[in-house]
C-alpha cells in the first residue's frame, strides 16, 4: 500500500559529528534519518517510545544513502521524511536533507520491520499505527 | 576496471554501540565498514592517512547496507572487505560481516571518490594507488 | 576572572544514543555539553564556527561529569550551561542537565583553552570574545 | 579496599572519531575507557556480558578525564586500565592513554556501581567478581 505522508524537521550538525575532512562524517547521517522518522511518527500522533513500551520494535532492515554535497559543522539541516509504503510488516521511508542555502545534501531510503519484542519475529503493524496512517494511504 | 582484492579484519561490538533493543545500532555499521576498508588498504600497502597527507581525500559518495541478523554487545565480528571496481575517480567496495557463530550479520556496498583536498574536485587515483591495485585488476 | 553567564538549551535523547541498559550511554553526554556551550556562545553573540574560521580553536582540556539519574530514550533534556571563569587562555564551564520531570540527570565541568590554529599554542582570548563576555564579569 | 590490577589494550583512532580540528573528538574517549575496562575484566576472567546476563549491571556514576595531547586519526593508542578500589557497590578505575611515540594522551578516572537489573539499586559485587579480584587486594 502506497503512503503519502511527509514531515520536515531541523537539526544542527554538532562538532563531534564532523570529521577531519571538515565534513559531517558519513556514518552520522543514520542518526539524522532516525530523528527524521521519529519526528514524522510523532507528527502523526505516534510515539516510537510508546510503541516499544507495548512490545513492538521497529528495527531497520535496509538503508541506503547518496551523499550529494558535504554538510559542515553548525549547518542547520532540514530533513524531509516521507513515509512511502507499507507492505506486510515492512514500512518504507524516503528522506532528503537540505542545508540553509537550499543545497541538496543527501537522499536516502530505509525499510523498517515491525517486530514483536518477545519473539523477535515480524508482525503486522499494530492497529494503533494502521488507523493513524490510513488517511495517508494512496489508491 | 574490475578489481578482485579481499581482506578480513575483526572487531568487537562496544557497549556504547548497542541501543536499547540490545542490538548494535544500525548507524554504527558505517564505522565498521570504514575500519574494514582502512585495513584493506593498509594490507595493500597503502595508508589512508598518508593519502590525506598528500592532499588526496576519499569521501564516500554512496552507501547501502542490508541488516540480516542483529549484532550484539561484545560479539567478535569479522568484516570482509572487497575492492570490486575502479572507474575514473570512483572506487567501489563490497562488505560482509559475520559473527563468531558464522551468521551473516550484514552486507554492504560503498562508492568512494578520489578528491583533491585543495579543489574538492574528483581526480584520477594517485599513481601510488594505481600501482598497488594493478596486480588485482581483472580482465 | 569570575564570570556569571547562564543559558539553557533543550535536546532529545536519540535512539542511537541509548545503550542496552536502556540508558543514554555515558559517553554521549560530552556531545550534549558541547551543544550546551555552542548555544551559550551563540546566545552571547559569538559563533564558534566563526571563531575557528578566524584561526582560533577551543579544545577541551579537562572534563568531569557526575551521572545522577539515567536519561532515557526520547527524554527532552534541558542543559543549563554556565560560563564561570576566564583565566589566561582558559575558559571554564559548569553544566546541569534536567529531564522534563525536573529530575537532575547530570552535573559537569569542562575547561577549554583558546589555541592558535597555526601554532596549536595557548593564546589570549580574541578581543571579539573579551568584549562580549565583559558585561558578565564579576568583581 | 585498595586493588592493584592493571591491564593494557590497544586500539586505533577511527576516521569517524576525529573532528574538524583533526583531533580525536573529546567525547569519544569514554568509549576507549569502556574498551579498556571491558578488556581488563576479560583478562581477569570476567565477562561483562555474562555479568549483565546474570542480572547485574555496572553503570558509570562519575567520569573525569584530562586531555594532555591530541590523539590523531589512525594513531595506535595503548590504554592502560587500573582497577584501584572497591568500596561497597562502587568500583574505581584509573586510566592512561599513550600513543605509539610514547606521548601521554590522556588520564582518566571512572567510578562504576554494581546495580541489580530488576531494582536498579546498588548491590554488593557478585561473589563471582569478588573471588576473581581478591588476589589483587592490597592490605
Amino acid at each position: 500500500m502506497k503512503i503519502n505522508f511527509s514531515h520536515k524537521t531541523e537539526l544542527r550538525v554538532r562538532y563531534g559529528e564532523t570529521d577531519q575532512m571538515g565534513y559531517c562524517y558519513y556514518g552520522n547521517y543514520a542518526q539524522y534519518f532516525e530523528v527524521g522518522r521519529v519526528e514524522a511518527l510523532r507528527a502523526l500522533g505516534m510515539s516510537y517510545k510508546q510503541l516499544e513500551d507495548k512490545g513492538v520494535m521497529l528495527p531497520v532492515s535496509d538503508f541506503s544513502v547518496k551523499y550529494k554535497h558535504p554538510a559542515k559543522y553548525d549547518d542547520a539541516l532540514t530533513i524531509e521524511t516521507n513515509i512511502t509504503e507499507i507492505r506486510g510488516a515492512r514500512l518504507a521511508f524516503d528522506y532528503t536533507i537540505h542545508n540553509e542555502a537550499g543545497q541538496l545534501i543527501a537522499t536516502a531510503h530505509t525499510t523498517l520491520v515491525f517486530v514483536a519484542k518477545e519473539t523477535m519475529r515480524p508482525i503486522s503493524p499494530p492497529t494503533s499505527f494502521s488507523s493513524i496512517i490510513q488517511p495517508y494511504e494512496q489508491n
